[in-house]
């Protein structure tokens, strides 16, 4: 093989890799709007915001369909090796994470639409919702940011945030078992609550995987079931100021 | 690249196929066993079965990191293409719906520990999470069985079984919302059962994943988002005698 002809190949390999990149922002985008359109929908009692999020999942799975054709393309034409070849798994695993939080989102918005209707309109849970609805969407939103720059500080610091969520996570149940207690007859609606609460503690293990990927892309370690003290002292390698040179 | 030594390439490959197939049986077995000691540890109140379920848990984890790097080292040292390609890419998603479901039963086996604990020992749901345990066991055996063969037909029915499921799994909820209402002080209680056959309910939606990946592996169509009339289209193209030729 030439040189010209293998640095062609090389070029049009990383042209396809950056599109790539660029399609799963635009997914990533997508299922923003999504998390976002489906908790307003909740929150105000706004079917129509519900419908709008339905829509948008369609297109989600599109992309799901569409990436995961285009990383079997580049697996077979492209043959990449190394770093390439990581980035492409990695690409592959972060779209079918982002396609279960659509599902999530989804969820979301169909529980939206059934407390809308309910006649009952307590707003039990709701304080809960938009807290947490908040965090995950700010952590889905970094690490976003943080593959688009494949920086792995950015990556971790987005993991050890669902620590926080799951605490909030479990006191807002506690609170709604209350709720239940206190008024049964809003069981069914407080229940619902519980399952949307559930679908965003979800999603933010899911942003987890999108950060565990992250890490392996660009170190090639893979962190799925390190501990929380191998995950630290990664952290702090990555982000103390050290005059020890880097291993990897 | 002489003919002797592509056909020792493709012996070579075709025997890590194999292995690798073998392992995902192996992991997929442990997985079983997993739910059957979880679900135990929660009918019979025993806290030892839970145990054990968690100690395979561990085992599931290290086929999940295991499988994820011989994966990869397929991709990039024998570069399949084709239909080698799309099974090694089904084999890496069924590790991770494998691995999902034993977090699934790892989460039933710490339901089943804190419900042998609690003071109150009512029953209230476990007539539905036997039921509804038993169908997703079986449902696993043969979609694994169905991956061994490559049985595109049965994979087709162990999916559509999932329904089934679904279904069951929405009059259990009713019934243990009205158990709940009945007696307000019961719902923790009975929150952990719901808990319980939510994740029972999610372990049918991997075994579904898997079954999505097989009809990829063996015909290269992608169903996951197909309308329930062309998957029932595509199970009558391969059940119904004919006389027609088959397309693909």
């Amino acid at each position: 093989m030439s040189e010209t002809y293998k640095l062609h190949i090389s070029k049009r390999f990383n042209r396809d890799l950056v599109a790539l990149v660029n399609q799963l922002l635009q997914m990533g985008g997508l299922v923003e709007q999504q998390i976002k359109l489906a908790t307003d929908a909740l929150l105000k009692a706004d079917t129509s915001l519900a419908q709008q999020a339905k829509v948008l999942e369609t297109k989600v799975d599109e992309y799901d369909v569409m990436m995961g054709e285009s990383c079997a393309h580049m697996l077979v034409l492209r043959q990449p090796a190394a770093s390439d070849l990581r980035m492409t798994l990695a690409i592959n695993n972060c779209v079918s994470d982002l396609e279960r939080i659509g599902d999530e989102a989804n969820k979301i918005a169909t529980m939206a639409i059934t407390l809308a209707e309910s006649e009952d309109e307590s707003p039990d849970g709701y304080v809960e919702v938009r807290h947490i609805s908040q965090q995950v969407m700010s952590m889905l939103h970094d690490v976003l940011h943080a593959f688009s720059r494949q920086d792995v500080s950015l990556a971790l610091a987005v993991k050890s945030r669902d620590e926080q969520v799951d605490m909030e996570y479990r006191s807002a149940m506690r609170t709604l078992i209350t709720f239940m207690m206190e008024e049964p007859r809003n069981i069914g609606r407080v229940l619902n609550v519980i399952w949307v609460l559930r679908a965003l503690e979800r999603i933010g293990d899911h942003v987890c995987n999108i950060a565990e990927q992250i890490v392996y892309m660009v170190q090639g370690s893979d962190i799925r079931h390190a501990s929380k003290k191998e995950i630290e002292s990664l952290f702090n390698t990555l982000t103390e100021p050290t005059d020890k040179p880097n291993h990897e």
